[in-house]
């Protein structure tokens, strides 16, 4: 069987408010083949990989992406990798592309785990999906008592583990401290506490290392971005000063190497990939071998919605070591309704991935078509894309 | 001063053939403030690029480019600084904005070079501009015999140094090796002979060693991309196998930190640096200045017009070491008239950066009307971008 058609759908909330939420917006990505149809999500701006899925030919190693991916064969899983391969190519001077491949390939894998009956982990080869322990992921508290409540909250809901990020983090040390301590003392003291500072500190490790002692006085499991993903260097200095508190990094990466430089070079003990940036499941699946091999543990990143949440799982469902899973609860209603099924915590508080075939969770279009945006690229006159039907 | 306006034109000849030739389109940008005008050029796709100035926000860090320039006050150079810093923390998330910003960042300085009546590397903290040796820049002949011509013709135009790239290269080690030595017959013995694989190989060293022995019998100066940018430790194994042959690299850099890590990691004698996809000349800068304190060997890459090769020189301008310039022979005529000015060889075959203001070349906005593309993207039916009158 061949692609037939790559359908984007840009949906959005009625506002964007100017903060570091990831799920207020999503580009929704459908592929179809042979009767098929998979559906990925890119983790991207939405309008520009839709113009890089569009875009008219620059040279021969700046295509749109869709020229490496309509009409292609798709029956096997190699046949994934080889046209990601082709986009890599075919796209190599193409700097959106990446992300946008991401919800190409990602739909790929659904299709194929719908047309073999199997779920997308098998398909990558796992035996098995190991259940995850979710952490709570949000945004700091505008306030230090706000975090504490944030921290208490989620404790009430059942979490163990709890992931505090952006908001007002990074600026000042006692502000920064006061935070970290409201949210340990909120958690409890069995919680498992994650601190995610956004990249604030760029590469100064003079910076980030004022916040250590707090980190490592309340017990804080990792630090997340300290810095932006290619400061390997700061990151390895920063890492040796740390210990025992590990840094967590990665989500940046938008293809294999730029993963595994952070674990070759960066001194992390947390790998963060998010299926949805790195170039869809199949590099994620190529990180989380790597990972496992050098000792450094596997997590999805995940701020959106539970189609998102399903593909960042697969890549590394079957690596029992790998028990941390991030897990959006602040999510806006977009993204809540992006999928008839959820991925909810069992009575264990632990997270499964769906034993149906493919990501087993499929986009509620009737929910979503209020928040379909339409767009209209044209050039030289000829209409590139206009937003097709939702259904 | 503030920035008043940024303007995008996309630019592309007729008909855009599927060779490795990036010269058959452009994105031509213009920054105005306070009276002056600035010009530069991304080495991007042109509508993507559009299409990442002016998107709507997907939260706070990923915003449209435009969102962290329009405004701005751009008073010196720690200004443009600045607002690359801030388009980079805005648009984390937008993985275009590198390419986006290049050429925004090198009309910036173009025009603070016209109001401070400076070039532009004098702006950067040259004292004098060193003249540049030109690589005569080609593609492959189809055949050896093809290659054989295009070398005799570069020595009789009186080039001292040729680099043959892309087309038929890299697919079977007789070809390779037959267009290698016809390279080096038909340039002389005397002549620098530069092999860009075009990162064929993608990171597989053993393909790649195969032409070592070629190479090295034909005192190739430089195998630039056997890889992908990111295949660091490809790089480093080859490199080691390869001398005296030095591999070069760095093109797909579209930050400082990933030029950075190829110095670090990757074994490269030459780091090749596209001021149109790093972020501009202040990246560009950064780069030149960290691999001459590491004794790497910066080189310009340059396939397109001359703006581009005065925005792509003027970063290592004063290293009087850094003697190569990649200069294009081959670019289609959108490129060749994109300027008024062209640096043209002297009597002793060198390239010199112009000593007037800015980057001392201008576009000729005459010439490139019948080149302009006409683009509309609306979202929700507003017009987000229509194509600006040139002049």
């Amino acid at each position: 069987m061949e692609i037939e058609a790559i359908d984007f759908f840009y949906l959005a909330m009625p506002e964007i408010l100017d903060i570091g939420d990831g799920s207020q917006d999503a580009l929704l990505v459908r592929v179809r083949a042979g009767g098929y149809e998979g559906w990925g999500e890119c983790e991207a701006s939405p309008l520009v990989s839709i113009a890089s899925l569009v875009c008219p030919m620059s040279h021969s190693a700046c295509k749109p992406v869709q020229a490496s991916v309509l009409g292609q064969k798709l029956t096997t899983p190699q046949d994934i990798q080889r046209i990601g391969d082709l986009v890599r190519a075919n796209s190599l001077d193409l700097l959106q592309a990446d992300h946008t491949l991401s919800g190409i390939d990602i739909a790929m894998w659904d299709l194929l785990g719908k047309r073999y009956q199997v779920p997308v982990y098998q398909l990558l080869g796992y035996k098995q999906a190991f259940p995850k322990t979710p952490y709570a992921s949000v945004l700091f508290g505008n306030t230090p008592q706000e975090t504490w409540e944030k921290a208490r909250r989620i404790r009430s809901l059942g979490y163990r583990a709890a992931k505090f990020g952006w908001g007002p983090f990074g600026k000042n040390l006692q502000d920064d401290c006061d935070h970290i301590a409201a949210a340990r003392e909120g958690l409890g003291t069995d919680g498992i506490l994650l601190i995610d500072a956004g990249t604030i500190w760029k590469d100064n490790v003079a910076q980030a290392a004022e916040r250590i002692p707090t980190l490592q006085e309340h017990r804080v499991t990792w630090m997340e971005e300290p810095f932006v993903s290619g400061a390997l260097e700061a990151y390895r200095q920063l890492a040796a000063l740390a210990e025992p508190v590990k840094l967590a990094g990665g989500e940046g990466s938008h293809n294999y190497y730029m993963a595994k430089q952070m674990i070759d070079y960066a001194g992390i003990g947390f790998i963060q990939i998010d299926a949805g940036r790195i170039g869809g499941i199949s590099p994620a699946k190529q990180v989380a071998t790597y990972a496992q091999g050098k000792g450094v543990l596997y997590v999805n990143h995940t701020f959106t919605s539970h189609l998102a949440l399903s593909a960042s799982l697969q890549p590394y469902a079957g690596l029992e070591d790998a028990v941390l899973c991030e897990y959006p609860i602040e999510a806006k209603p977009l993204a809540v309704e992006m999928t008839k099924e959820h991925l909810l915590p069992d009575e264990n508080g632990q997270i499964h991935l769906p034993e149906a075939p493919g990501l087993g969770v499929t986009p509620n279009l009737e929910a979503l078509s209020k928040y379909l945006v339409e767009v209209e690229i044209r050039v030289q006159g000829k209409l590139l894309y206009s937003t097709p039907p939702l259904g």
